[in-house]
């Protein structure tokens, strides 16, 4: 706690920087989850973005901004640019001074519910990654008969190497460990069948590198495997991992709505009085909001990307995710296990 | 019908080779789907296996072997066997040997729930390509919410180039057209955004020859769109149409077994029963037995990869899906719609 300490004196909590104009529902949704985070789980937020329109929004819906600070630019990064352009362009937006503040230690983690593409550009140059991390990977948790798996990597690398995959495995167990409490994280590669002779040459090299590595890889995974839950870190490249999210969620979305037409009309309505209590614990399970946001993995501290269409709830949710990253020292973790592997393949280098 | 009438006077009948071995309820399964589809669709059907165990299950079940002409081996290709050993070490089992007699006119298709490794390597070089066709593809129908919707590949071809897939998409449209009457099939490419800059360089130039090509083109989907069912033919290389299968019945009965939970116990009774024409209508909608199999494409002709958990019902509809494709004569349309697109590469290779 001594670096916060240091600081001038006007934080001494954990302190969230949050892109106040990220998502659909921006900037509403972003305060009024920011005040949430803020009552309940005792943080302090920077909100990045226009001052004026922040406090006359909060004043209009009513939103308390104490415990709030705010780091004014007027800029915003619109969806449609290229996720390049953060780093020249459009350097002046929320999400890119957001990034650059997390960098200069002004808070501890980072929240965007913003381009995606953007983020992983912005995040990389401007916060840097953790020591030894080749790629940076985003990482959803998934919703399953179990709990939650990570997805890694969903989007952030469409074209991987198996040097990648194995850090993704690395990065997604120091999650799952240090994060969600999971003893000894399985791990499992996604290919088109158990065997380590299935898939492509990506599949084939990243399986036996591993077997080697220090994680709990528990061979490959069949992605009808997913929703069961039996793996917490779910390995593949970006491309894949991309398809296999939204499927995921368009899955989701299509039986949701198959099940309100099964419990529409005066029959389908009493039908649903009767088992109200189960859909509503089923629909919680399979809630987006509740799990909070994609963790971008590998950068030098917390990023989380909130789902675009966030509302209150998932906005809080994807900041008290980034408040564990923090708590649970995930990053420590994490730059510890892959500089393990490295020593550990300069052993096999030098054996030789 | 003239070469029908050129056999040894048998048969004038259409006549579907069905490996009587394949498939985990086999070959009890099988024997009956072939005696129903005898009875209600007039096809002959010729079985491929021991001859002495067809006629003592048929015996035992007291299923009619009339109209169903035995084509004799002893030897079965095992699930764990190598693809490839279909040429050689097993080239007496079943479904080499159906192959071949498909290959020689015995037969106007061919169906197996056998290996779908050693069905793609067989199909390929036993019973031969369409002409002009570079890869066979697999090409299974997915329940949507507005029928069904082809995706090919899904893992006949882990690695694929773009040509590739502009062949799949032509083999795609022309069964979508011919056997399930769609007027002018949307074709989609699976991708991780719409923009065409989007993907791996095999998605980018895929997108560009696709608008070229004398098919309808609708741009890259996203995995999410899937079970909307606004694509007829949904194009991706072997492993991410692989993954996708896999996650879409892993959902699929992911979701069902949710069902169960929901409707369980005396509360859960009552409510099923209040709904119960919609719950199984929806049933009947996503189950993959009323679909019929896969079809591998671009084989000189029809071949149907039938699930390998396939029951009585489920092999009726992969014959009834074989009879679809002779009768529409759906490898006429690809041949045409093969020869099109060389005729306007030559074109533009002659302009250039």
């Amino acid at each position: 706690m001594r670096r916060r300490l240091e600081r001038n004196g006007v934080f001494d909590q954990m302190n969230i920087i949050v892109d106040a104009f990220g998502g659909d529902h921006a900037p509403q949704a972003v305060i009024q989850g920011a005040a949430m985070a803020v009552q309940q789980l005792g943080v302090e937020i920077t909100l990045v973005g226009d001052e004026q329109i922040i406090r006359k929004t909060a004043e209009e819906q009513g939103t308390s901004l104490e415990q709030i600070r705010i780091l004014h630019t007027d800029e915003v990064f619109e969806m449609h640019e290229e996720p390049t352009s953060i780093l020249k362009a459009h350097k002046n937006c929320s999400m890119a001074v957001g990034l650059r503040a997390l960098r200069d230690d002004q808070g501890d983690a980072f929240v965007s519910a913003g381009s995606t593409g953007a983020l992983v550009v912005g995040a990389t140059f401007l916060a840097k990654r953790s020591p030894g991390i080749k790629r940076a990977a985003l990482a959803p948790l998934l919703p399953t008969a179990k709990g939650v798996s990570m997805l890694i990597d969903c989007g952030a690398n469409a074209d991987c190497r198996p040097e990648m995959l194995v850090q993704f495995a690395l990065m997604g167990s120091a999650y799952m460990k240090n994060v969600m409490g999971v003893e000894n994280p399985a791990v499992g590669l996604v290919n088109i069948g158990s065997e380590d002779t299935k898939g492509r040459e990506l599949e084939i090299e990243t399986y036996h590198r591993l077997q080697e590595a220090p994680v709990n890889f528990r061979g490959n995974l069949e992605a009808r495997e997913i929703p069961g839950g039996e793996y917490d870190v779910i390995v593949t490249d970006g491309f894949t991992g991309n398809v296999i999210l939204k499927l995921y969620e368009g899955m989701g979305s299509f039986f949701a709505h198959k099940l309100k037409d099964v419990f529409s009309g005066v029959s389908g309505k009493l039908s649903a009085a009767l088992v109200l209590p189960r859909i509503k614990a089923f629909k919680k399970q399979m809630d987006y909001s509740e799990v909070g946001g994609a963790v971008l993995m590998g950068i030098a501290k917390p990023v989380i990307k909130a789902h675009g269409s966030s509302d209150a709830r998932a906005f809080y949710n994807a900041i008290r995710q980034a408040k564990a990253c923090v708590d649970e020292k995930m990053i420590v973790t994490l730059t510890a296990s892959v500089a393990a592997l490295q020593a550990m393949e300069e052993k096999k280098i030098e054996r030789a």
